[in-house]
């Protein structure tokens, strides 16, 4: 038996909201192992609702609703439901006593349109909202279905899904299979490329295998079931290690880990330190480093050589080579590299060059051409080109710039790392 | 004549990620006045899909999905729409060579894998897709009933359907009566305080005012109905103008502007130049400065001075003042702004220095405490002190600190504008 999420709410139909609670719901949903595989959004219109009702009380025997509790005229998810199985409603006294108290607290006047959220279908019981004056219900309608309602306001349905839901959905058996997952995250490799050189694995089935692409990065997910994590975790690991060892140095970490914080930790284990010296980038570099708490230990700052006399004042760039071959040239983002490395003394100094768009671009020196200099310890300095894509937004230029620096600078220490062990 | 989105993706599902393809959905088909009563999330499942389709199809005449695009075997969305209704798959010669063209382009090999991707349903059109390499489709199968599909890269989506399914919606005779919005952009204030200024406002019916916030910027739209673009302009102006005067220098911007755009024509009407020099923000300010085409004109870079000893060796700031007030000062800020206006010889200087946390708070000088310096053209330096609070993430720390130090520019400017008005 599976659960399906239906959110109602015209504000939903209309764009002005993003939908967190279907996330929050689905999350949950994989966590408790519980098998989810339709969400449904309706506006508050009584006749749409029924329709979406019919379908998912014919497919899905838990179905979880959130908005359309509140206490005005276009709040109507109740009464449909209500109406839906044929039920009447009827006024729960505690429920009216709850909310007349959460008026008086909050030293407001209750109005009579407040009564109606005291209104819920006979048979159900009430699930408490200690957040707000809109409760929800738990119901079983018939034999095989129920029915879970909460308020469209995030913080009160999260309290009442973890307070009530989830404790009476495991006293109703649900839950019982967990589903552990764990990414795999992957940069410098397309993501038909990666899925060629894994492609046995997707004919698993527990644990599954699934790739995902976003923004040049390649991530692998692998979830099992079980009944419980630490067998879940046992069924995974196998599959992990041997994604990771196909891979190789393209696999840069996982789950929640980013190229930054990676490249943190090794800089840490090294007990090395970086400075950065960015053009087209404009400091999104800096930013993503220092995104990680704790990123001073290693990252001491840079120079934002936006402009080419920045890049000849500070970063000590040779003008005639900045003349003779461009501010977008292997040689400038090798100066520019060595320059910030010894200006702010560190051991390693990283530069970004490029033509970001959309203007700028020219035949021999498109948009999305974008060099890398590394300048490293032993004072030598490495050069990488990266034609990106003249298709491509400025935005993404120059995410791709700075992740490409990143994975550059990664690839080094590991292979430091992997000379000393 | 209705349209419904259907998300395809068994991540969403799993709640990996939100769902802002339908929300971004839902916004255009609002402004384009075509109804939209159903949203559907299905994962990469042919079977489930299909059910969805069965019931989408029945309803609506206009379906639009998103995602199962890409290259590996878990993209089914275009055989499984081939067939359901019953066509075979065509390999178009055009979306080949531009797929292997994109591949040449950036350098990588292309895999058989991709091939598929040129595969689309007997008798439907290529929606091209310039910035990835997954074509969607546009696709009559029967009379009365048109479907769209997307990949469910968002950055991809957007280009496509501005660039080609608006144009193809709007030739269809979809969208006659124009909705028009216009929306004004407020930093400095906050929601309620706002709402309660312009609370008249919320009660007109054509056009409507409603408010918005969203990470510290706070937002009206208003929105007409006319049946033309130039009606619907014509109702909005006149209350634009009054909810602009009512706010005064709170209002910064309509529709795209960002702080940092406006700062940069600010800047660029007043021929004078900035420089920054970043501490807690690590290049989140030079990124946001650099993220406007253009930016070169005024923006000639600056020094992330992450570390103590980048703030003395670069910007000059005095190690006794550092010692004596610490590094989140007012006197740090001040001679953080004014070293790198002179370091850079620029009009202006712009500085950050903060807490953003999780750790490094103390008592008297907590998380998010942020001090801003502003070196002006005349030499004098002014600072502000701001503490945003100690519950915020890092990430809305880093982010409101260079949206209110722009913001600091941004008033200084119209200041300077007004006075020689």
């Amino acid at each position: 038996m599976s659960a399906e999420i239906i959110c109602v709410g015209t504000e939903l139909l209309l764009g002005e909201i993003l939908n967190s609670n279907a996330q929050f719901l689905a999350l949950e949903l994989a966590n408790l192992g519980i098998p989810h595989y339709f969400q449904s959004v309706v506006g508050d219109n009584p006749t749409r609702l029924k329709q979406v009702l019919a379908i998912a009380s014919d497919r899905s025997g838990l179905l979880i609703l959130t908005g359309g509790l509140g206490p005005t005229p276009d709040d109507l998810t109740t009464e449909t439901l209500a109406e839906f199985f044929g039920v009447p409603l009827v006024e729960q006294p505690d429920v009216l006593e709850d909310i007349a108290q959460k008026f008086a607290e909050r030293g407001r006047h209750m109005t009579p349109s407040n009564r109606k959220q005291a209104l819920i279908p006979k048979g159900a019981e009430v699930l408490p909202n200690p957040g707000g004056t809109a409760p929800g219900i738990i119901w079983q309608p018939r034999s095989g279905l129920t029915i879970l309602t909460f308020p469209g306001v995030p913080s009160e349905m999260h309290q009442m899904w973890r307070e009530t839901a989830v404790p009476f959905l495991k006293r109703q058996g649900w839950g019982k299979q967990i589903i552990y997952s764990h990414t795999l995250r992957f940069w410098g490799i397309g993501e038909s490329a990666l899925a060629e050189k894994v492609a046995p694995f997707f004919h698993l089935t527990n644990p599954t295998v699934a790739p995902y692409a976003s923004q040049g990065e390649v991530r692998l997910r692998v979830s099992s079931r079980a009944p419980s994590q630490a067998e879940a975790q046992q069924l995974i690991e196998p599959v992990v290690e041997q994604l990771r060892e196909i891979a190789g140095a393209d696999y840069f970490g996982a789950n929640s880990d980013t190229l930054a914080s990676v490249v943190g930790q090794l800089l840490t284990d090294a007990d090395q330190t970086l400075s950065v010296a960015e053009s087209c980038t404009g400091g999104g570099l800096g930013q993503m480093l220092t995104a990680i708490p704790g990123s001073s230990h290693y990252f001491l700052g840079g120079v934002i050589s936006y402009d080419n006399s920045v890049k000849v004042s500070l970063l000590k760039v040779n003008p005639t080579d900045l003349q003779k071959w461009g501010a977008v040239s292997k040689p400038v983002a090798k100066q520019m590299a060595a320059g910030v490395r010894s200006l702010l003394s560190t051991d390693w100094g990283l530069s970004i060059t490029g033509i970001a768009g959309p203007g700028g671009g020219t035949e021999t020196k498109p948009v999305g051409l974008v060099y890398i200099g590394l300048a490293k310890p032993d004072g030598t300095v490495e050069c990488f080109k990266y034609p990106l894509g003249q298709n491509r937004s400025r935005d993404s230029i120059r995410y791709a710039s700075a992740c490409h620096a990143l994975d550059q600078l990664r690839r080094r220490l590991i292979i430091r790392l992997n000379s000393l062990l």
